[in-house]
């Protein structure tokens, strides 16, 4: 067998969602991918059908949310609430709140539901426009990573096996990602343990994927129902499927079938009418919230991601979007590293971020869970608002939405208040003044495209490329000509020795790279909005050629609508017209920095400094040679 | 060959926009198509290629928006006016202005760009996945209609002649239509006059679709430009390819090349840079406004629509989209006939409401042109707003948007200033307090679905399925019970002889209808609006069963956001809470009589007057024993 067709940059295990989003982002960069699934075929039904609003935005900035709306999804954009009626008889709504309301201010306010098995067909067939086609059913037989050389090209070796064949491939890879599920067999041959939560709660749950003929009045709505007969939650889906999770008697154990789970559901529902018009698919499971204690090997080559990595129960709807999250975060930071523009090191910031994450899931997970599968009392008349079931719902809304997972300051999150800032804190452009904070989502805010006087979102003008995107907030300006600050953030970061001018565009990116069929992508993307308004931006006289050279990416914040004034974006960022700043924004949307801009060199020395804890060149920054060599990197810590 | 080979439905002469439109229209509905077109294949390059605003709600309407937006077509929402610069030397940008500007109210207020081929790759791919196949090449040789026997099921016969193999084959048809475009056939056969205005004017224009590396900064823009080496038009297109429309010297006649053309491009473009990286498509024209004497048979059987009717330049981009809206109109009439619904009077209506426009149109174009061929002088400081041409420009918008397409008073448009409304005015329910018009688009307006909490198109509620909507504006009602005016509205419209009950849905529409093959679809569709929050609606207990029975059509009037009272939509109609209204929209989207909603009959009375006089089964309206049978209907004259 020749080296050729031995050698990929990446083995990618298990084809459910969080594997193949995995692989969907590094195969837009041209990488070279061994996709395998063990199953023969993708999911036919059942299983996670519940996209949230961030992950629709994650979606997008790939381009695949037009794939998805053309399976014609299901969507809600309400939480109903019934209760046992205060007579004793049935069940009435005791309210109905949105299910990510404004404050959350997503771009998508709804969560949009489609079978697995449509979802994985999306990525599917992105991946196979792009040459990569997912292999089954195989599975892993054993792998080893080369610790000795560390440095070698391709440290992982990988055996694989056909299942219906038997044969068996060596394959030398970079490195080796596990989206096995819960199962993960590379977790346990990595000798890494699952830590559970006390034991696994009595209560079972059943779950069925069916179209009913029901007088039901809320099925457009998800419904939390807790009734004299058990709790259920009805999720409206796709082709007017809805998905039943059916609490199940404690002593119903693994012999429940299906027409006690109907019967449960019928029971809950009374006095309105169900009958089963057909069945899709049902299961039932116990609730365990587990986590693995390492998300990869110490050698920064195999890593795990999803299922592989947390459990919990399904009905907050965050099993897959927690891992479009993981592997969206681990492919941009393999890239990052594999094109040579970041150290090594930040491939540790995977397991400091999405751990946390999966964390704050865990302890949502577990009491969302024991609000829902108590037994609620009659409403006498008492304010829904008061009762802890539904204030848990509402307080949960930002982190279920994806819009309130955040992490914490590390090398890549830069915080003032986190030791790592204490080299901006030198510059006199940090800390900015503004309401952003490192390690959130950039927010999504429409601002007018000057050259054709588009609306776009901001947070979608640069797409998933692996670019980290510099947003300028150039404020006002009164003059016709570029304005001192903008003028002097041009000229530093043209200087030798910048985070720009040491990263250049379209070069020959040397051996970190993958190799000649990996096109040359942006390291940075410039997005530049005036708080003016668009007929009083002139791109050729007014912004620098750095900035100005792709004239789409120039802006006016004059998008709000008639009543406002030319800088609500600006306002939004905490800024405004006179104090106005740059947001560097990581290649996942979430914030890394926040800087003000100003006259002179220091907006760019923050960059400088931000960028040259991470980077494999050094920085000639000002605020580098002045050196503080001496400051613990927690978060870094192999 | 046997009978069913040879009849159908319709025959449909011409696969451009136009006639495509038309067969799509009927292929919705299950009609048996033939069509026909003499072109080897569909249009490679050139020809049409702007969608305006209104026929981008139209391809909504009907499913194919996002199909077209699948191309990814070039948009534009500005047009800039350049002028001789002051100086005398080259051009100066002297104002840009939206295309589509607030004030229309459009849903989309920019023009879509997008090559002819692929705008009929999207209509020819629907046909195909509604069974039906455009036959190439394939030309008309003759047809004839039985004008003795006028009740005959299939009248029209058709000869037509495959051009490869010089196969004749004879059809047996209910309709003809011709989509051929300005050189019909069938127009000629049937002996219809084209009339011009005046003679064609002098000015010779060239096309070329290219793509250029300029330094010219507004590519983004439609561009209106005046030099002094002549005037110039730009639109931005898919690709980065532009279309210019070049005015040639008086002198050039039909041995202009391309390289004349491109000469005086660059000339135009003085001092900016043009180079040609590449040409698609070139072509001159000279400009005529002509327009034919009839718009069908005096038989109503044989129908001309698109250039095969009217004929006028292309720069104000209104060819295609005049054929659109031909072709819809005319689709919905043949099939409110078809199924037993309509009168066949009411095809007379295609002529009178199409022409009227068509005659707009060349008014446009002719004063349009004249201002555009003309060579402007320079703008020393005057105020380009003060300019003929930017002042005719900003006039048009309305027209040239779509949106200010309006039909006359006739049997479809009941007007209270028209004879024909005078039955309608024997009712206290008419004429409503509002400012909506019949004949005027539905206007684009945001509502709340109750149902899913959901932000909807009101005018796109209804899909374009040849329904009657009937939208009742409720207005606010303090009980939690059925408001009286409404309760009334179901129970008159319930009653016997009632336009409603008269055409009951999901019945066997009869002899009327074109067969089994078509599935029964809704005659009426009504949307129900309440000026309230959407939390204060309990359809149960709120909305009749006539109009709440279809649950996912009531509305919240709630949608126009933060700080704004739950009646904008209401007011919008020009009535509000107090005074609330029931409006009729054709299945083409426009008005066709607005009622106020009333206790008692008088509501429903109006809707028995009106539809009482273009269906085909008489009406038990207390307005009708009332008789007004001597008035005049002056647009019904075959």
């Amino acid at each position: 067998m020749s080296d050729s067709v031995r050698k990929y940059d990446v083995v990618v295990v298990g084809a459910g969602p969080t594997g193949l989003l995995f692989s969907a982002c590094l195969a837009r960069w041209g990488y070279k991918i061994k996709h395998i699934d063990i199953r023969s075929e993708a999911t036919v039904a059942g299983r996670a059908d519940g996209i949230q609003p961030r992950s629709l935005d994650l979606l997008c900035n790939m381009g695949l949310k037009d794939d998805i709306m053309a399976h014609k999804p299901g969507t809600f954009r309400d939480v109903a609430f019934w209760d046992p009626d205060p007579s004793g008889l049935g069940i009435s709504r005791t309210g109905s709140w949105p299910s990510c309301p404004a404050s959350v201010s997503a771009r998508y306010p709804f969560t949009t539901t489609l079978h697995q098995g449509l979802i994985e067909d999306v990525l599917i067939r992105d991946l196979e426009r792009r040459g990569v086609h997912i292999l089954r059913p195989w599975s892993i037989l054993a792998f080893s990573v080369d610790t000795q050389c560390p440095d070698v090209e391709y440290p992982v070796q990988v055996k694989i096996q056909n299942m219906n064949t038997g044969d068996v491939e060596g394959i030398q890879s970079k490195y080796l990602f596990s989206g096995e599920g819960v199962k993960s067999s590379i977790r346990k041959k990595l000798g890494i343990q699952m830590s559970y939560r006390g034991s696994p709660l009595v209560n079972q749950w059943g779950v069925i994927d069916a179209r009913i003929s029901t007088d039901f009045p809320d099925i457009k709505s998800k419904c939390n129902i807790h009734s004299e007969a058990g709790s259920m939650m009805i999720i409206p889906r796709e082709r007017d499927i809805l998905r039943f999770y059916v609490q199940l008697p404690a002593e119903s154990g693994k012999t429940c079938t299906l027409d006690d789970m109907q019967e449960v559901a019928r029971k809950v529902l009374h006095p309105f009418r169900v009958e089963w018009e057909y069945v899709e698919w049902f299961s039932s499971y116990k609730v365990a919230q587990g986590i693995a204690a390492k998300y990869s090997s110490d050698s920064q080559r195999v890593f795990l991601g999803g299922d592989a990595c947390h459990t919990h129960s399904p009905k907050a709807g965050q099993g897959m979007n927690t891992g479009f999250l993981d592997a969206q975060n681990l492919a941009w930071k393999i890239h990052a590293v594999q094109r040579g523009f970041a150290s090594r090191s930040i491939l540790a910031t995977y397991e400091h971020e999405r751990m946390h994450v999966a964390k704050r899931l865990l302890d949502f997970d577990a009491s969302y869970n024991k609000l829902f599968s108590e037994r609620r009392q009659n409403h006498n008349g008492g304010q829904p608002e008061d009762d802890d079931f539904v204030q848990a719902f509402r307080e949960a809304c930002d982190f279920t939405s994806g819009y309130g997972v955040t992490y914490p300051p590390n090398v890549l999150n830069l915080d003032h208040t986190h030791p790592l800032s204490a080299i901006a804190l030198l510059s006199s452009a940090y800390p900015a003044k503004t309401t952003l904070r490192a390690g959130t989502l950039f927010p999504a805010v429409d601002v007018t495209r000057v050259i054709d006087n588009s609306t776009v979102h901001l947070e979608q003008a640069v797409p998933f490329n692996g670019a980290f995107r510099i947003y300028i907030f150039a404020g006002q300006t009164t003059t016709a000509g570029i304005p001192a600050a903008l003028a002097d953030f041009a000229r530093y970061s043209l200087q030798k020795g910048s985070y720009y001018s040491s990263f250049p565009p379209v070069q020959n990116e040397g051996t970190g790279n993958f190799g000649s069929h990996c096109p040359p992508l942006p390291i940075y993307a410039f997005c530049t909005i005036f708080a003016l308004h668009r007929s009083d931006i002139d791109i050729d006289k007014m912004v620098p050629r750095l900035l100005g050279s792709d004239r789409s990416q120039v802006y006016a914040d004059d998008a709000a609508g008639e009543g406002t004034t030319n800088d609500t974006t600006h306002r939004r960022m905490g800024t405004d017209g006179n104090a106005s700043a740059v947001v560097v924004v990581r290649p996942d949307g979430y914030i890394g920095c926040i800087v003000r801009l100003v006259e002179g060199s220091a907006t760019v020395d923050v960059l400088n400094a931000y960028f040259g804890r991470f980077v494999t060149r050094s920085m000639g920054s000002r605020l580098k040679e002045e050196g503080l060599a001496g400051i613990d990197v927690p978060v870094l810590r192999r």
